[in-house]
């Protein structure tokens, strides 16, 4: 069975908690707790060399790293269902507003940067999350907008969920918790709504998980 | 003729670059001052709803975002030469270390982060530095640590260059900008090395750009 290294509250192992439940793969949960640091530990760092989960470990104990990468070989290797649309222009828009949370919002959100900003530049409580409001705004007004260009459907792309489900429903989790404005976000609240009332996103979510701590 | 709206010293717009030389794809150069703020001006917004570049028009004016999104799709449509191995566990590591170019480095010390952290939370041109110099040690560490678990090959990922290599060469530039030491990443550097003596990595360089300045 498959291994997944992951952390109940880290929103990169919860789009691959997504992925693995909407196409009905089994797998074995290890918890790295994170805010105890765990991922630093010469056992953890041993089997990734990033020392950041998720980390997918196969049947054979090929591991994988990076969650966007991981769902795609998960894509590529069980096709059914897709969390990828077969034609190219509509995979690109897929990939992109995964992306928009991926490479805009995340990244500039994670625990690792938000205790640099306290620890290092001295940011203060209130301060460290005003930046933290100001990233997601910034990116999640943008999915908006891509979300707007396109005839309305029922989750980001299409009437099934896809790769930009899986990234967007665990960044509005930490919008919520650091609550953060939604109001002018219509489309994509709808998509998160969506997503939520399926049993595969519930099964993934941080309360769902073993680890999980109130 | 295909559109692209970049700027010179984006990174995300020379990943871009790099897939179209690398394909022989011809396309029209579209200079967006980031630098001078056009990217935020409303004829650019109009187009590009995140308001970033790379924006890539196609021939029937379908615009693209999101620079590996954008070179997937050059990919699918255009197969040779390919820029991901065909087997999906390859696809994977060669996705994987995009990513923690375009998701762990890029994204911490991009141009609007830089000014964030000197115009909001007041800091000094060498915490600056210092804050951009961490992020590019931390992620291009993990990377030669990724590059170092497979046997050497002339570029990141084979014998020949893939979307690894796209994302690598610009993040190198930027971290030679800001002389970060990069003595501990020779495998890392070998495959730069290689990437820069090919013709297509030096057309799409920031100094062979219609827009450069020195």
């Amino acid at each position: 069975m498959m291994k997944l290294y992951n952390y109940f509250r880290s929103s990169a192992s919860f789009r691959v908690r997504i992925a693995l439940e909407l196409k009905g793969l089994p797998y074995q949960y290890v918890p790295v707790h994170l805010a105890r640091g765990e991922h630093r530990e010469a056992e953890f760092v041993a089997l990734a060399p990033e020392g950041l989960v998720p980390l997918l470990e196969l049947d054979d104990g090929t591991r994988l790293s990076q969650s966007m990468a991981i769902i795609e070989f998960l894509d590529e290797t069980h096709r059914s269902p897709p969390l990828l649309p077969s034609e190219p222009l509509a995979r690109a828009r897929v990939r992109a507003l995964a992306q928009i949370v991926a490479c805009e919002i995340h990244p500039l959100n994670n625990l690792r940067v938000l205790q640099y900003l306290k620890r290092e530049l001295g940011a203060s409580e209130e301060a460290k999350n005003t930046w933290y409001r100001h990233w997601v705004r910034l990116g999640l007004e943008a999915f908006e907008r891509q979300l707007a260009q396109q005839p309305p459907t029922r989750f980001c792309a299409g009437e099934a969920p896809t790769l930009a489900d899986c990234l967007l429903v665990p960044q509005i989790f930490n919008a919520r918790r650091f609550e953060c404005d939604l109001s002018s976000l219509p489309r994509t609240l709808a998509a998160f709504d969506a997503c939520m009332a399926l049993p595969a996103f519930q099964r993934a979510q941080p309360s769902a998980c073993p680890d999980f701590e109130p």
